[in-house]
């Protein structure tokens, strides 16, 4: 698309040299041909060094802005990036084509699927599944009756899915009008899920906003978990039932989410942790340790807090 | 139904003057034409105004009934009530016709029906859902793949509702024996999801036991989800993910419900009132101020409240 | 399978007499016929006891293991167990023969069975179900549209089940290797739901890993509640929404869970106890007493808690 067009869909004026744009980044992510969007003072590092073909910024920061970088100026940057977003969502539809199969793949006949989709070695997929367009299915997977995957989603060798496990849907992500209404940031990342993943029944992993949500080999997931949109993590991570995972969490490599706990977004929790049930996280963590209550603290620290509790009462 | 027939099927005797009863209502929505119940002191004020035709009653409230109620005197009104549901709920079946499709509706062929279903212009409903009986869908809506529309839900324009969403279940409502059995309310009021609202995957939106449950136009809910029977949900609320609110909650507009928060039953949340991730509501609160906690309280409270819990233990 | 053979599939010596092996049960369960495994010290007792015809345990306990019993000598019992367990595990296909109906089962045309169904009288499963291999559902049950029933689940007479729900799907149970990998622990139990049990939309009910997940005569269980494996729910029950119940949870009698509360496993509640919402059972519980907070202890104490904390911070 014309950079041109786009701004005339989203209501912006637009008078220097044309460029196609062709997708949506972060100031971190986007290429020359992409459009990005700057709206926080805490990205200003990356807004310095953006790469981006376009950016909807406010005038006040376009000193900081690349000179490669064509401005498009707004008072509203989130707002119009959320109209943009509508322009590159993956269009819907109930059309349907043949699958790839590879050798040994057994799929149920009641199994919908989208166009484009491809089905690895000896992959079984098992009754009323829908299989989105540009589906990737690696082999010996074994997808449970009534799972539904969103379209683009990849999924590796050996994964194990269970029932009503709902993959890719979209991240909740809206940017929000001065009188109060809120605009829906199409979602246009996917879902990456490396290998020897099981995901429990009834679980929900949402697709990327801009870029992916990533789930690594040998993790994994209990029922009723909730992992949000650009969540990446770590291998053989063990996350137990009814865990939230808010956007943009990161975990490390052999972390554990005891059951209900949860974490706010864009944090990180190093390799090895343990938050123990009903931990809420609020900040980032170290690895290696072990932490527990709400805000999470060392489970230690939190224990003595119960314990200091008690005796509060007793006196 | 004659009430003389309602009074048999319940085992209650019935000796008045017979009138048609169409259905059961509280003591505030009740008509002349139908059955309510008083079953606590609490509502003694809408028992001395109720317009309902005949009214389940202990004897020692009867002084409070208005002459034009019919009195049915029982000393458990309450399970009287559960077992006069029975009389009034939905007749499911596997029966399914044709539904009313307006232009551009596009409309998978695996989709099921009930009877009597309308779907409006250019809606989208793909594979794997179903819609049940009398259930009406407005405009440019999009259904997911596998969610599940129960009878007589009925949904605006401009929605958007995501996979393995349950819309319009039965509320969890039950009345109990003097032995410790559980006798089902049926549930039969509905669901009605106005304009301009998303709904995240496996999330749960329960049918209102009498009357409905009602979500206003823009609010945006995120996955697993769970909404009680008869809650009430202003304009452009944001409930995030995990969010349980119990039976009867009433949210102003803009209302914002952290991650994994919760509400008690029957109580108002005000516009413009923020619930922090994992706070616990256990009273009505005032808008256009921050909580947090459990019980919850204002946000800034529950801050002090940590950090006099960490100097405890520092001690 | 031949217990030599079993010992190779699992990369075993094994030199003694050969006897069949039948299945895996625990120290306690396991017959002459089937495996069982030692894996924690605290279950020595069991140990001395069984009567399993071969028992992976480390050298060192060999001392208390029966006569009786063959000894599979390994460094790591559960990670063996774990290796076993895939021999017996359930043959997963899309294999499906048509289920025996009983007088007045309504079945939608659209529901899948795998092989081995039966179906009671009366019953209704609407549409889009899956019903897994043996299934057993009684008379007069509602299965609502979109429900999940993995192989082997049995499921009493008068039962309802809403949309979404999952019942039977795997436990979470892994055996883990030293170098941080998590294998997985083949679920062989079943589910064993008696009669007049409701359970709520989205709702997943986990298989025992050996033995049985059972629910019993009356429960009632609410949206979006996570029972995990080997869990045993006495009669009359309520499950509120959002609870998640561990594995090995036993519960009594009429014991009440109200919402978002939750369970550490392998403890007991007692009969009549009820858990308050968002309450948090770390420890077994004695009955007819009601709880609150996390941990969980008598609500009258729970609730002077949070009193002092309120002083605490008005000093």
């Amino acid at each position: 698309m014309k950079l041109s067009k786009l701004c005339a869909e989203i209501t912006l004026p637009f008078n220097g040299d044309d460029i196609d744009i062709t997708g949506i980044g972060t100031l971190d992510s986007a290429n020359a041909n992409q459009l990005s969007f700057f709206h926080s003072p805490k990205y200003i590092e990356s807004l310095k060094s953006t790469k981006a073909g376009a950016v909807l910024i406010e005038e006040k920061y376009l000193e900081y802005l690349p000179s490669h970088s064509i401005a498009l100026l707004t008072d509203e940057p989130y707002l119009k990036l959320a109209l943009a977003t509508a322009l590159f969502a993956h269009p819907l539809s109930n059309e349907s084509e043949e699958p790839t199969l590879l050798e040994g793949a057994k799929i149920d006949e009641s199994v919908k699927y989208g166009k484009g989709v491809e089905i690895g070695k000896d992959t079984l997929i098992m009754a009323g599944c829908y299989i989105g367009d540009d589906v990737k299915i690696g082999d010996r997977c074994i997808i449970h009756p009534n799972t539904t995957i969103y379209h683009g989603v990849e999924i590796g060798d050996d994964c194990i899915i269970h029932s009503g496990a709902v993959i890719g849907s979209d991240g909740y992500g809206f940017a929000h009008t001065a009188d109060g209404r809120h605009i829906k940031i199409h979602q246009i990342g996917g879902v990456i899920i490396e290998n020897s993943v099981e995901i429990g029944s009834n679980t929900t992993i949402d697709r990327g906003a801009i870029g992916n949500t990533v789930i690594k080999t040998g993790t994994k997931i209990d029922n009723l978990v909730q992992i949000g949109h650009n969540c990446n993590i770590g291998e053989n991570s063990l996350i137990v039932s009814q865990v939230g995972l808010s956007g943009s969490t990161t975990l490390g490599r052999n972390v554990i989410m005891g059951g209900q706990s949860a974490t706010a977004g864009h944090l990180k929790i190093g390799d090895f942790a343990v938050i123990a049930a009903r931990g809420g996280v609020t900040k980032s963590l170290e690895g290696s340790r072990q932490y527990g209550g709400f805000p999470a603290v060392e489970i230690r620290l939190w224990k003595k807090m119960q314990v200091a509790l008690s005796r509060l009462v007793k006196k």
